[in-house]
């Protein structure tokens, strides 16, 4: 801590940030310089706690995969540290030139609004909110235990994913259930992919040269798991996910809305627990369930492209998913000034783009067919003419849980 | 049936229809004559097959309520034929004089894309799609069975309140669900309140004095049960309502769509079986269940005005749910070119239309605020400069049927 303390002092600014995302059984990892937002090293441990547990780490745009027993996230922290501080890899020379530790947390519930520096109760409230998200604040927590156990004097920040929607209004984070239920339970919008939607947002800002205050955006971000948020002046006004990822579009295994009593219905007539209930709807519905083909949409895709109904039918059902958010949010906005499109479905498919912005003319909304197709990393693909622009924006969660750790270790 | 024939031939029209409609202990019905268009009876008996059974007739504005024992739907309807044909009540001189029989079906499932004249096998179709709908089919049923025993010769149809959403395209009607399980289950979006949206869109085009398959409309049935519906040049393109009428707009005391995942969570803490979790959802939440004052918009208005925040929040919710559907309907239509309101709230609720359509004209819409307040039936309510014209129709369900039931008859 005192050499953290110097350096602040003396440097005024902090250098290299490790953000961890852990998972039940994984650890990812980015080492990035926050002051040219450069990456310096990345990877994951995948397996942790299992047999053939493996250390995957990058070198510029290769793989490579070393197995290495690992029995906990502790252990699979000190793999990568390790390997950080190799003199062979050249990344660090120790690992004082740590400065702090931002964590990915899943769920920070009615407590965070914001970015928090980890502290007993903050640890304490994390696990209380483990309720609303098993696997992944407790998988947080533990790499967490595992940093202060191995690098006990570095500063470490928790950046939860429900931030963002703290602060939705009552109209539209509470759910039209028996309030005194609801309040039993802490049942409200939650959210997700807080932070995505949040870097997505300030990069159009960027991209469009205004400021985000000023701006009425709709940020899509559409991956395996996949959620749209609507942003008044910067401030989250809606978000598709709920108390759970499981509520708003279709996904890759996930059904997304659907009729709730549906999931009382087909418990009772295929006699399924709550639980194996909830597998059913999260883990075989959307894209996979759907198609029968695949939760990957590239692979959906591709089959209906080769005659499959199921898979076009899949295809077809989770563009018009998206096109009921983008509807639905320009109407509680008010209007669009842009839709901003990431994660890997939203940057990389011009055709779900194509259908999901087809016959949207009257709302203003027109896609430049040749900007749809191009493949350069940030880019307008909306006409010169459309009224509303679209943008795709790649995301990078790990930057701005980098920007957060940095801005709230400088606070204190 | 002789005589009908003999009308048929001689008269080529059906004069007075009777329209039933059986919940699981009550029968409404009106006498319609079709040709005027006028309603020559109406009336409903309650508490059918229990204590305290009474019939309440209208004699122009005014209900008569009369205590009469009737233990199930055949002496229901005994008693409203009684009534009809008594001479004192000057409606009808005999039964020969009811040219037909429509009745409300709640669930026409995956059988039932129009009214159908009452067969044997429509019989059985009813009873087997009680499964979805057991309360109401049932009912339904008993209402049938009842006519066919006091009125054999006289021709039935049963007018279907999905029939209108059959044709929903796949994408529209599947759910992302494992697909063999919604296969089995024949678990699909059926919709409901389908005679009032075929029936205000059909009005709404003459009002507009134009051919209804010329427009792209959005028709909002607004009571205690609520629903809104996509029309793209005649057909339903997409409706709220889903496997069952639980889906959707939040109601008076449905919560509409919510997370699924709600549903095992509640179930799982507090122990619920799939039927108290059901009632919870259909009969305890909505308005209800979030102002804890009322599921009558009006009464949760009041107590709002007065200061109550729960109401004032429930309020809200329900205009939000509406906007939501409004603006998520224009984008799968592509546009529209006018938004139709019925229903209680729809018809009467001139604050709730302000604050659905408050801040939409960057979508082309825009209320007339004097329009608004206006009381006539039908009416416009939308600006001379609104590209989107808004209008009040009352709905007319019964008429709708009455008109369906002399279709049918005299295609047979």
């Amino acid at each position: 801590m005192r050499l953290c303390v110097y350096k602040y002092i003396f440097k005024g600014y902090f250098l290299n940030i490790l953000v961890l995302n852990a998972g039940s059984s994984s650890l990812k990892y980015q080492l990035i310089d926050v002051e040219t937002q450069r990456v310096i090293a990345r990877g994951l441990c995948e397996r942790v706690g299992n047999e053939g547990a493996n250390h995957i780490h990058c070198v510029d745009a290769e793989e490579v995969v070393i197995s290495t027993p690992m029995r906990n996230h502790s252990e699979a922290l000190q793999v990568v540290l390790d390997h950080i501080c190799d003199p062979k890899q050249h990344i660090l020379n120790s690992l004082d030139e740590i400065d702090a530790i931002g964590h990915r947390v899943v769920q920070g519930g009615k407590y965070f609004s914001q970015s928090a520096r980890i502290t007993p109760d903050v640890i304490y409230k994390i696990r209380q909110l483990a309720e609303l998200a098993p696997l992944h604040n407790n998988a947080a927590l533990m790499g967490i235990e595992a940093c202060q156990k191995l690098l006990p004097s570095t500063p470490q920040v928790a950046v939860f994913d429900t931030a963002f929607f703290h602060n939705l209004a009552p109209t539209y984070h509470t759910y039209p259930l028996p309030y005194e239920l609801a309040q039993k339970y802490d049942i409200r919008r939650y959210g997700a992919h807080g932070t995505s939607h949040r870097y997505i947002a300030q990069r159009a800002a960027q991209f469009l040269h205004k400021n985000m205050w000023d701006l009425k955006l709709i940020t899509c971000h559409l991956g395996n798991g996949a959620s749209i948020t609507a942003i008044n002046h910067g401030k989250a006004l809606d978000t598709s996910m709920g108390l759970t990822p499981l509520e708003g579009l279709m996904m890759g295994t996930r059904c997304g809305s659907i009729d709730p009593a549906i999931v009382t219905y087909l418990m009772e007539r295929e006699n399924l627990s709550p639980q194996e209930m909830n597998d059913i709807l999260n883990k075989q519905s959307g894209l996979l369930g759907v198609s029968g083909v695949s939760n990957d949409l590239r692979s959906v895709y591709d089959a209906a492209e080769q005659g499959n109904d199921r898979a076009k039918l899949a295809y077809e059902m989770f563009a018009v998913s998206i096109k009921r958010y983008v509807g639905q949010y320009i109407a509680l906005l008010g209007g669009v000034d842009a839709i901003v499109l990431s994660g890997g479905v939203g940057e990389n498919c011009p055709i779900m783009r194509r259908l999901v912005f087809a016959d949207l003319q009257s709302l203003g909304i027109q896609l430049d067919e040749s900007r749809n197709k191009e493949k350069t990393r940030e880019r307008e693909i909306s006409s010169d003419t459309s009224r509303v622009r679209i943008l795709v924006i790649p995301t990078n969660e790990e930057l701005m849980i980098a920007l957060d750790t940095k801005r709230i270790v400088q606070q204190k």
